[in-house]
């Protein structure tokens, strides 16, 4: 595939009708699937049909066929950052695709910053990382701190978590592009899936390639 | 005074004519003067007439008779906390003007969010003021990061710093209404001196007061 | 702890479940319990497998364990003032949540900027009051005029009440960020619980701690 | 003419070449001459040419044949309130308009929102006035206490005055469309010579004419 | 009654229940009864309760004892004018609320900026108005058109009717802000009942009454 | 040249050697040439090295080499009409591009939505135009006036002309976006040119040609 | 007609029973019928009592009389493109109400700027077209691509397709009007109506018509 | 250093003296010294009293010891894509950025949306990159274009080029986080200084290191 990204559906402005007629041109492929933005109740009714998915509930993906992913040669683990309890759906849905993709991945969930001391106890984590992805609605500094902690590049995922002068995650994003902790980059909000697709290109390693 | 705050001048939507008239009326009465927003060229042409006043360029400030200042009795010492080097004019209107209200301030210029290590060195500072001043712009996680180290009460004055996403200082000002650290309260962009007048409230102590 | 504000849960987007687990962990514990913006179903659900837990319905609280709140020296006593009906449930949110954090509370409910008369007569609430939270959405000038009769520091708290120019409540937002009155500073919008934390950290008085 | 108002000239976007020329022919033809904003550089260069013109700095208008204006019928006095110096060009152009278009005027330039006593014993100006123009930035929440205090119609003036979260006057705009005090309307953000356009229709008394 | 306007529930962030009380204690005073912002399942449940009130549906207004209202002297008939059919809404709020208030009014409710020639058959209805209220959302040129044909105060309300760049009314506010056609003013978005309260004070005739 | 439109400059953000430099090029090659948004200084310094070049003031275009514009089969003569003295700049813009773009152009300049007395009187213009453009920013509702008149598609230009609430043009561009009137579609804020590009991809006639 | 489009009922802000009333009169007088943003909740009980309408799901159009659509002369071929799935309704909505108009229309669905290839391969299509409609919400930057490729003109339909930084529009509208690709004007977010309406102004051929 | 990017100076918010004094300090230490963001006026007068700094006039860039730049072993060649004359200012500030942190840079600055054929003949370019910046404004569709054809990661940077609905850059910033080609992160409009760090964040190869 020339991007080197497999084919995703997005499943939020589709059907269940749609998802299942294309997840089955897919299965009959055994190629591997995945569906994002799949509510608990459209995922219940497309299981019916197509029990060869698997459903992650937290992070609203259908998948099948991860046995067959090609397993990439990268440059070494990801690591997915976030703060509270609601930024969760998103990381995972990061986490997940990454996984899909053929990545090592490891998760920090419990980050807030203003409690630091945890992060400054978890260094380590942050050092080995290849490629750090992280996760913030309510607490939109969080990438600054990590990426002034880690060498790694920073992909910074806003959520549309939180209320008021939250404006549904712009106050997030925009504080993410303000940010004057170098190594950042910002996708849209609640994007889990654009985060992993970019962590996906920084973390593949193409150096046996023949030129492309 | 009915709310504690002595008269004072905004000067930036006033011409040097008017800001003479007004401030020698005030040298006259031998009351102390505070004229805000004042620009190096405006106080230039100000001073000649009124060599009373004395000007602090990086706060924009002009004063007079700030021996005349009551002293209040207060809680304890007042911090002024900012990042960069580009906030420091927004943190000296605020520290100036605390001072200028009779109150000990003490400040903490050189701390980043993206070096956060030479802010926890210094968290004595902070678990001794009685009340916290946060001047940031882009910076703008600084506010979250200062109240989840102090018990005092944070005063977050974002700052017009910056360029594109930062829109002026918005980006900063929604970025701190969202905090999810307990203990901050925002005032208007780059407004070092109603954050004064807050810091003001909260550090006069009025417990021997006959009752108002 | 560190913030001397007690852990408090933000129930807008955990599940029943999620609440139970925590709550019963806490209840465990018989640490004092509170949980932020339950909607009455929601709360129905909880006090089924956690009948300690008391329910507020116009504050959308849950709390447990109040008595073993540790009484606070404080410097005196808070009051939120509020404008109308509709503004009543943030101002509760306050209110209570104040409480819990062991604070003497009184509560000013019926003024509004166009019938400044009552006000007026309760002009001596406003002088006893060593905090004081207003609470408004179409009556964004509310905490000028507070302001303007008091010297206490005052929070104020945009509410989202209103429709069309109310922007959700940015223009009660934006008006009370511009307030020239002196002694104002703001949260974030319907943030109730953000208002009395802020009240909490000004009201403590530790003048007889050891130093920190 | 048709909608009751004489003829005038936006001076904002025109040449003092096309203000000349178009001021020189009302001039001949001896009718009433209104120029809005006119800046004090483009003044001086237009009163060369036509020394008839009669300038008014704070408010920014030229006028000639004032005596020409053909006197209303009105139904009474208006008046226009305004807070702060910086408000007083807009209170101004409306006033000046308002006089040109042959209605008895008067003004309350001194009243602020944190200072509602000097309001409270001028209420007789407020009684008496038939239509009401209430300009104010910073002091947005004015029109609504205005309004709560007079039975006459209040057309507001939001003024882009003040900066950060004022957002050059849409904070005022916007606090003032909220306001829930009844009788209020508003028109664009300094827009003084549109205030005095809609207190002229409402405060002419067409009573005796016949039929139109 | 002080500004002139009688008491109004504002219906929308009320319960049925604190609606019924309210309304039980003022038909009790056998006052005029007027509930704004009451939709349909709401009014059924209330009308239960309370079958002296009587429900507008279009409007969304209860009302009772209209004929208790104390009859205006008025300066003259008011006229509400709006576009499409998804306007109706907003101006019948206006219109019944004017009625209440006791005015004669009109309506012009087939008028649309695209099909200018209806209005210009009808101007004999804008010359004989008193004051007019025009209701618009897709079609926010309408009060400017109805300003350059009449000599009547105009009070326009845009509403939220549209889709994508109507912004929910905030392209038509804009729009009517903008307006160079003298004699407009402008309240909230959907306000119906603010345009009849200014439409009220404009249209009351004190001229008999003795001084304030 | 494949999209049917001569090479042009975008004058604005280049510098005026960079402008000379580029023209040059064109005029040896003996090209029409088109530079728009040139102000008059840049002008000026541009026709010291390229007298050969034409400036037209109003419309802030240097050209040249029009009598080699290959003329153009057209459907018919397009009409440019805007309101205010404020609006010319950039309906000249658009007519003077069309004209190089080798279509015959009318115009009518003096239109505005407070007297419509003259548009109606000059129906006849609209009637016989293939394409309309129509440039307004105070008169936001011009264009859907213009389209409810003619059949000919309409293209709109908001300007920036205006202040406070017109935001930039922002606002005359959303009411264009919402117009009813249909077979209207707009182009960017002061575009004139973008609007003559459309107006000529309308107005070509390729009838005769061989298939592309 | 006047403007050469039939009537057509905005069916959104209309009850069921008020579209029932107004298409059979339309139906009584056997003129083309058109109902546009019709559900399929409402289209059922529509159909119950108007069994004549014919609904198209996809587009959410209720029509009748096609037969009787007075076969216009049109100057060619219109093209509809879409980019996703997501777009297809709005892209329906504009090709049912061309051909309603009575236009030849033919739609390339398949198109995205992450793989041009496949546009490469149809630029025939392209190049055919008298008219092209680009709809897009998430591929913002197809209209710009199209115009770059084809001499006719574009009409760009930015939908609200995607979140958060999408803006429900916004975000596409706004890119389509900073196009720097010649030939492209812009309607409302979602209307493919609209386009439609401006397709068919655009290729009607009049040529044969005695002048209007 | 920690993060491994080196020290930065940011020019814009500093004067001449600020600025000479860091850099002097620098200079003395001989480490290599990059002052972003210094435009012509201030590069002259600190060159006099710093002539050891060489000035990149389109990048607004000072630097000194380039020399002592530590080379990188990088993952491969960065390349950085502009479309038009306008962005280079800003491509030119990330190109020389990265060079100097000792990366291999290439770029391609004659891309157009508009005119694709150019990019598609450079596609080796491309796929032989190992990070690619992409700047645009006016063609905000630019990064996903590129994103479709290479699989290197794309960091989008939006620029404040254009007028009117441009937005200043937000315009091409929100595009920007839209676009549905995977493998694009954004940062902040203007700063190709933040997109260099990000690249270079990406670019090294550390993977001869020991553990951090
Ligand atoms: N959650 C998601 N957010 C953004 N883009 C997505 C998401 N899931 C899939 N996509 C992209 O959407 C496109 C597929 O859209 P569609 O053809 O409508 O299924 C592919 O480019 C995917 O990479
Ligand atoms: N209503 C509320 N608004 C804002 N923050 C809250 C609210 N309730 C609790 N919090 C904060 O949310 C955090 C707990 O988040 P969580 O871990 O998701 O329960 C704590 O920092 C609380 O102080
Ligand atoms: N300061 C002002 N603000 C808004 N409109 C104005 C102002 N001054 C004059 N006008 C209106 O501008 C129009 C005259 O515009 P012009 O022909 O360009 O001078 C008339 O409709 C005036 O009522
Ligand atoms: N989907 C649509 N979007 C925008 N305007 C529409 C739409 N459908 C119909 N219209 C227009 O709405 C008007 C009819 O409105 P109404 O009288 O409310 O049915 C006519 O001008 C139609 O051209
Ligand atoms: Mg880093
Ligand atoms: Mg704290
Ligand atoms: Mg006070
Ligand atoms: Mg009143
Ligand atoms: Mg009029
Ligand atoms: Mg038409
Ligand atoms: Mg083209
Ligand atoms: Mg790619």
């Amino acid at each position: 595939l020339r991007t080197g990204i497999p084919e995703v559906i997005y499943g939020a402005s589709k059907t269940v009708e749609q998802i299942i007629t294309i997840a089955r041109a897919m299965l009959k492929r055994a190629s591997p699937v995945l569906v994002t933005r799949v509510d608990p109740q459209k995922a219940a009714k497309i299981l019916c049909s197509c029990p060869e998915l698997e459903y992650h509930e937290p992070a609203g993906l259908l998948c099948a066929n991860k046995a067959d992913v090609r397993m990439q040669k990268t440059r070494g683990k990801a690591l997915v950052v976030c703060a509270g309890t609601s930024d969760i759906r998103v990381a995972e849905e990061a986490r997940l695709t990454l996984e899909l993709f053929g990545h090592p991945v490891g998760s920090l969930y419990d980050i807030g910053v203003a409690g630091l001391h945890r992060l400054f106890y978890r260094q380590q984590l942050l050092h080995e990382a290849s490629v750090i992805i992280v996760v913030a609605g309510m607490e939109g500094a969080l990438p600054s701190v990590v990426a002034g902690l880690a060498r790694a590049p920073v992909i910074a995922v806003p959520t549309s978590v939180g209320y008021g002068a939250s404006l549904g995650g712009i106050a997030a994003l925009l504080g993410m592009l303000n940010s004057c902790a170098p190594g950042v980059a910002v996708v849209n909000i609640d994007n889990g899936f654009g985060a992993a697709c970019m962590a996906h290109a920084i973390n593949c390693d193409y150096s046996d390639d023949a030129p492309q």
